[in-house]
């Protein structure tokens, strides 16, 4: 059985690394707040300093951060994950990034004759905790078979897309209709509210016909019930419409709809509400 | 058991009257077109000529017609509905129409003492045959008591909404956002092509998260396989983006997202795509 | 000399009144606030009671009201325009109104007997006042030159443009542009604040270049001294955005700057802005 | 009198260069394609074969290429500018460009002991030649003063904005709203059009209201021309749009407006438009 590391014990990867451990993998783990590994460590986790550590101590290290730039931190500073990758190390790297960050990571890895494997997932903490997250996975292909015993643990499903920046670009693809859909959802949630209608039957029809979707499921609730509390905060769903439409940019593709959704996410931030969960771009048109 | 009659037997009525007919009911049918009663006279309906000879034989009359013109030739024609209508009669027209013409209607039921239940339905022709339609009613709160042994064949779900026109609503603020999910479907779509990813791995990923719904299933499937004919056709779907705005400017509602559906909604038209599926709405920035 | 006659002597059509009398024509007016009329009077023209009187006692009536609520309830109220029209009466509209109701008093008009020319007008308080307005015309092209002198004195170009409803539609083409226009302002002029510009640094700049127009100039002196005092109220040109884009769906032609402004008038509405100027959208990107 | 030195001959940059010769100043010139200087040389310039002579040879050194990409190429090539930056030397960029651009090539000539001052233009051929173009400064304010004789040659106005970045971010608010404006006039014309208007008729009244600029007229008349050769290359314009949504996102600043005419120059480019005159952005609605 392969050694495998953790590095990024948050909200989401204590829950993966949590599941890896059940299912009998040695796991060394690693985060900058040390105390959010303890309850790995009862659970029998090995805890180590630093993310070089980690790699020195696994033969296949999974990293789970909040953005880019953690995920640059944790590669390229000092006792980082490049310092100790050598022949034959592997790399995963979970995290949400963008496809030039991810290509930034990979050559790293690769220019020191690791293994590299972008894996980022759809899913929030509750199919993180129950292993049923989606897995979009692009780099190395022999990687990905090998890692199929841990992506079994931690997900319901993965999919290897092709060569690096393939799976940021098809987690872009999956969250820029994520931001037009809780758009509409607020207009129309504004729309039921001005008609005289009730919110609730609205969602109640909404769930029953062609349209029905967890999303609208769980914001739905946090609408009626004005509960704005971040589950995915805002400002980073902005970010990642921002980047679906220089893709778009890229590529002389027009996203009509996307770029709709982002002026309202941007009139959102624009409102102070950055930090509040990202159904509350519902309030844009209240 | 009430005698029931049902007018208007084209793919989605006589798909209901026959769930009726099976269901134990006495049927009276009528449709302009008399050909497409003949399965229900075989499987124990009574045809007759006119709309006006529907209502005389039932206690309760159905009405499932194509759009607001055609209600409201069934009502208002020589020989139609209204012409029947005397004390105690139930009109319950399931078609979908915009809030004025199903206030026109119930007026005039009520002015020769009838009783009018709107109640246009949510899901297509499969649902239909299932019996599993979503029915949103409004009107005669009584009436839809009363016509619950029908609705529980017909459909799998049904809602009182209030006064006449609150289902008309309702319905406008499910298809405005069909209308605009269906947009950024397309965008997404034709994004994930433009990357050099496939098709099908967006559709499942898609399939297994928070933003899964029926819609994503069946219409993913026919924009791989370029299968626009007509399911639903585009230019009703506009016309629904259309009423669904103009609503918004009465009430001084703000839906950038619904406009924006609208316009590729039209531009799809200007192109020549007014009678294929809505889906075909993607052709717009491919 | 023709005899002539004014209705409604509001701002607008008091400052045109005055011109055609200044010019010498014999004038009867009519205004609902009879002391509108006062300076008129001392200025040699006769006042009267009803809109029948004028058209009465006048070969060919004016009439500049505010809306079309207004423009039909000068024709059709009891002692109301219409009841005056007989063979070779002439009337001519410069309100602004949607063909539909230009079309309705058109046909009524000529039901009598009487001649019809819809004639709104482009340009606010100071062009009426010296004689400067830009008068778009339609129906009666007879009616059209007869009036000649009369638009000489209150514009500095009239143009014939076909059947009735012509003229409103092209006044609608050029006021979906001065809301898409002040929209983009708007915005110009925040992102100029937010990039720590000087507001009139980008006025001085915009006023040499190839986009000066006098709107700009206008409403930029608004902007930057926070006068949002009504000049053009936003809720009127919210209303003839609407206007626009249903004609726009009614040709099925695609509208998306016009439906974005549209929007965000909308939006300017919902937050308490409609009586203000119309330059107010710029709040709601601030 | 200061010696002056001028990189890229082009369209623009000769019709300058030659201004300066005109009056009297002293020039020495350089393009990459020699053969565009000849009228120059024929006129009393002196022609070298690189930037850095250029440099060398003059105390105030113009530059007038045509994107961000060649402005970086005339600075950073070997015998580029920078290469030729001393304690004193004067480099103005008048290129269009973006802040980031403005602020690398600012930076190292200044490391050098140089001065600049970025000073992008708004005006085209025809300006350019005539020596009424607006001039829009920001860097060194002392150098700014210092080329008042040459902008004096060159342009009607001359505006010094601040730091570098704001001229570049100046341009860019220009811009975007002649995107903005340049696509809601491409959509008046397809709606007068399908109201059976004349086109020549609505542009004539345009040009009499508060809504007159000089674009309106020279691309209204190209328009009913149906010519698209291109004055000013659509694509380049939606790099512009793209760089001003870009600030947007920066500055959590919504731009509805601008981002919808973004989207229609995307639109534009998909359909192979990218090459024609900015007008041509009319076609995506018509």
């Amino acid at each position: 059985m392969a050694k495998y590391g953790f590095i990024g014990t948050g909200l989401m990867g204590n829950a993966m690394a949590l599941n890896l451990i059940n299912a009998g993998h040695e796991l060394t783990v690693f985060n900058r707040d040390a105390s959010k590994c303890k309850n790995l460590v009862e659970a029998g986790a090995k805890q180590v300093g630093t993310a070089l550590e980690v790699v020195a101590a696994a033969d296949i290290t999974f990293c789970m951060v909040s953005d880019p730039q953690a995920a640059l931190s944790v590669c390229f500073s000092p006792h980082g994950v490049i310092q100790g990758i050598s022949q034959g190390k592997c790399y995963v790297d979970m995290s949400t990034v963008d496809p030039q960050t991810a290509e930034k990571i990979g050559i790293s890895v690769q220019a020191r004759g690791g293994l590299y494997l972008e894996a980022p997932v759809s899913g929030s903490l509750q199919p993180a905790k129950d292993g049923q997250l989606v897995i979009m996975a692009a780099g190395d292909q022999a990687l990905w078979q090998k890692v199929q015993p841990a992506f079994e643990v931690m997900g319901k499903k993965s999919v290897f897309l092709g060569e690096i920046g393939a799976a940021a670009s098809m987690k872009l693809a999956v969250n820029m209709m994520m931001g037009s859909m809780m758009s509409v959802f607020g207009e129309a949630m504004s729309d039921v509210d001005s008609c005289n209608l009730k919110g609730q039957d609205f969602l109640d029809i909404l769930s029953e016909g062609a349209l029905a979707c967890p999303m609208y499921a769980g914001k739905g609730a946090a609408l009626l019930g004005e509960n704005y509390s971040a589950n995915f905060p805002l400002k980073h769903l902005q970010k990642d419409l921002r980047l679906a439409i220089q893709i778009g940019d890229d590529k002389q593709l027009p996203l009509p709809s996307v770029a709709t959704a982002n002026e309202a996410f941007k009139r959102a931030c624009q409102l102070g509400l950055a930090d509040e969960d990202m159904c509350a771009v519902a309030k844009t048109v209240k």
